[in-house]
């Protein structure tokens, strides 16, 4: 079960280039994405109108795609424009195309129905193409659920014990009651720590402040996409952090994460996490990078484990318990957004 | 869906030699092929009917098989002849053989009703042992149903797709509409491409015709057993090829393919290329042999991943186009001789 | 279909060490087994009881297992006995333990009702860790139905043919009738071979008995968890072996062999292969051992490939032999208590 009309990642766009053909499932479907001569990029069904071939192995010929199998020609709104041995096209040889937007070095796909396709509609990840900000793209396959992944990121208490070495490193993050509010499309979910003796584990090394500080999370979760931006950072202790005041030492991160339902039981997972100092250091960006790209994978080795459980549990139930506050609300959007869409239809 | 009343090709005769056991699904059921000391081979279901151990890791002896579980022995015609422990063998213990014909280097199996299995209806394939003409047995598996690769044999307009650069090398093959004959058992296609520029490119290299030439398709397919034989070649342009003439520059082929359905998904390849020319010089055989096998791998890329798209496809519809004058014909006289058989049971 | 109430083994007790954490799945479950401080095993459903993330990726912490998604910790009984972020733990949180006893160097898991988990119905195989007897736990793993593998030790002709060069070597084997009797829990099936020109192939070159012998076989099998004790042998011919004179010579040999169902498909198959001489020569001892597990692997994978004729077999009947005495029995005593078991549910 997806939600269909929102915009979802479905490549970065360094990933479409040149003559190249990426075929990706989304939400089930194998979709085309390539780029036109003049950088625009497509996406169609990666299914040939006539005999079914996979058009990823047919080739780009300027603006279209040709169907290598029986030779015919698409153009980027899926009109078939030459079929071999004949003037026209036969009927019903026209193929689905998706819209598309690139935006935030992000290619944004609208897999539902294509009226209501309003760029607008994009959440705002600008931290990744700000120049005050730096960051690497990045991309995690998951064999999970998208919501097993939702679940774990409007949760903070796995902090304390998936990530103990890692981002979390202070039992306090499990034992701290969050904020929860309504924003815009989705939640904000608001930790803070104060007074915790260091920073955590997977900044030692990398950074340079000692000492106590006051540590910070701060989730907007969008239910459109999947989007999750975080607001995070360490201030040296009592200087105002949580009155909005950031000292000149503080750290502060933004991380974006993007969770696209390959299908029913896979995930694609996008994600950035960017820095507003050290702007000219890019083997900090690359190194931050690193250590947050192990946290992930601790992450996605937990939640890979969990949906292999969940497979075989049939119709048990899950216990709730205290933590779950982010998670049942972020679970409660989905499922009412789901259900007012399949009802419109 | 399989026509299960007629000759499929099993094996190449020297896939079963000497003491060799060898086990092949056919029409999704497993066959074991051996020779008895006279050389004539035999099939049996490869299941022994006392607890289900396969025959084929039994052993041969004489012109029986034993089943290495418990012991039991059973001749070519299925019958179980030794029981140890027991001077009779008890009841229901015989096993099912199926018709074998050994012909054109082939092992023809009659997988349908045995009552009805006429040899004189396997199609004339003797370009494959005939003293005039040389070829290869090959064997290519596919994962894929038998009834896409009949698609691609019945269809030419890939050749000018999938094969650019191998077996076909013009634009004017897909554009060329064949003529479509009925013939005994199956259709005919005709196809002529008059005053080509150059022989087709997996030709160049190992044969001398140069300029100019009059090139044809002439494919004989038959429905029972899902053959093809085919009559290709090129000549001199305006040399009367068409009518009939074959100069002696000629360059003539018969190709044979039989698609042997494996079970629901897969599917058993069996071809050779036969070239009557250059006779005694066998690397010029291997090199031919070696040049449209890069072509028939070609083939099977496409029609695997094709088979990967049509597998999630459920009930979209693909659409017609006006090459599929041959594939059309081919279904229809498959489904016709399948609805014949179902009703007569 | 599987028997619930009864003790299989879940595993040897070296497999269960310090601080590690076995996963293992039994009877289609997937458990948990750990040691508590003082040694006792301990056995809990692998799966969390707050998010279905599996227990095995936690730690153990003293007499408990913490789950490392978000830090439940459960105790040997299964209780929750802490969370995160709150005083007591929240309802619901507790999850399954199964009763657990280790004897004979094995964990013995009860997956049925805990109420009747008796440890006195656990069988005799003492020989196991008995000074008088020597043996190396071993383990094998399966890809077959665990009924399979019952049929196989039920029934004594394979050997002639599975293991003609290894267990068996002599075809009086399979053309013995066994004397079939009733056994408290189960049934024995025994049979004797009188004067044998040679000991069997297994024994030839790490034994010394030279001559003719007397040859035994005696086996004890238990429905309940699937157990096989086997008193084996062989003494010089015509020196009272059959009338209970076991002379000095005589080679001597106790095999447990314990078969607990992995799921419908796999199975795990403990055993041992006790001998009462040669006491002090471990090199003895492990080529007994490596000798004998060439047996085993001779059945395993004759039975694997039986598995798979199996599972495309359909409602095919197998025909019963004169050689299927026991395993007809064994089968019937095992469907009688299955259906005894639901009937009592």
């Amino acid at each position: 079960m997806f939600l269909k009309n929102c915009w979802y990642v479905a490549a970065w766009g360094h990933e479409v280039a040149g003559d190249g053909l990426l075929s990706r499932k989304i939400l089930g479907e194998q979709v085309l994405l390539y780029r036109q001569r003049n950088g625009e990029a497509a996406a169609l069904i990666d299914r040939c109108s006539h005999r079914f071939a996979p058009l990823s192995k047919g080739r780009r010929e300027g603006d279209y795609v040709r169907c290598m199998y029986h030779g015919l020609v698409f153009n980027a709104d899926g009109l078939c424009v030459e079929e071999p041995g004949r003037d026209q096209p036969s009927d019903n040889t026209s193929i689905r195309s998706y819209p598309l937007v690139e935006k935030y070095k992000m290619l944004w796909i609208w897999m539902g129905d294509a009226q209501r396709a309003d760029p607008s509609l994009i959440p705002d990840c600008h931290w990744q193409d700000d120049p005050a900000w730096r960051s690497i793209p990045a991309y995690i396959h998951y064999e999970a659920d998208y919501r097993l992944i939702m679940d774990n990121q409007l949760d903070f208490s796995h902090l304390s014990f998936v990530h103990e070495n890692t981002l979390g490193g202070s039992r306090k993050i499990a034992e701290t009651v969050p904020t929860l509010e309504a924003i815009e499309g989705g939640i904000r979910l608001t930790r803070w720590y104060l007074n915790e003796p260091e920073i955590a584990p997977y900044l030692r090394g990398v950074v340079d402040l000692k000492g106590a500080i006051d540590r910070w999370h701060i989730y907007d979760w969008f239910t459109g996409g999947n989007v999750l931006n975080m607001d995070s950072g360490s201030a040296p202790a009592g200087t105002g952090a949580p009155q909005g005041h950031r000292a000149p030492q503080s750290l502060q991160f933004h991380a974006t994460q993007c969770t696209t339902p390959e299908d029913e039981h896979c995930s694609h997972f996008f994600w950035t996490y960017a820095h507003n100092f050290n702007l000219n250091d890019p083997a900090f960006t690359k190194a931050l990078a690193g250590r947050i790209e192990i946290g992930f994978v601790e992450d996605r080795e937990m939640i890979e484990a969990q949906q292999k459980v969940v497979d075989v549990s049939g119709d048990d139930k899950m216990a709730f318990i205290s933590v779950d506050l982010g998670l049942t609300q972020g679970r409660r959007l989905l499922n009412r957004a789901i259900a007012a869409e399949q009802a419109a239809n």
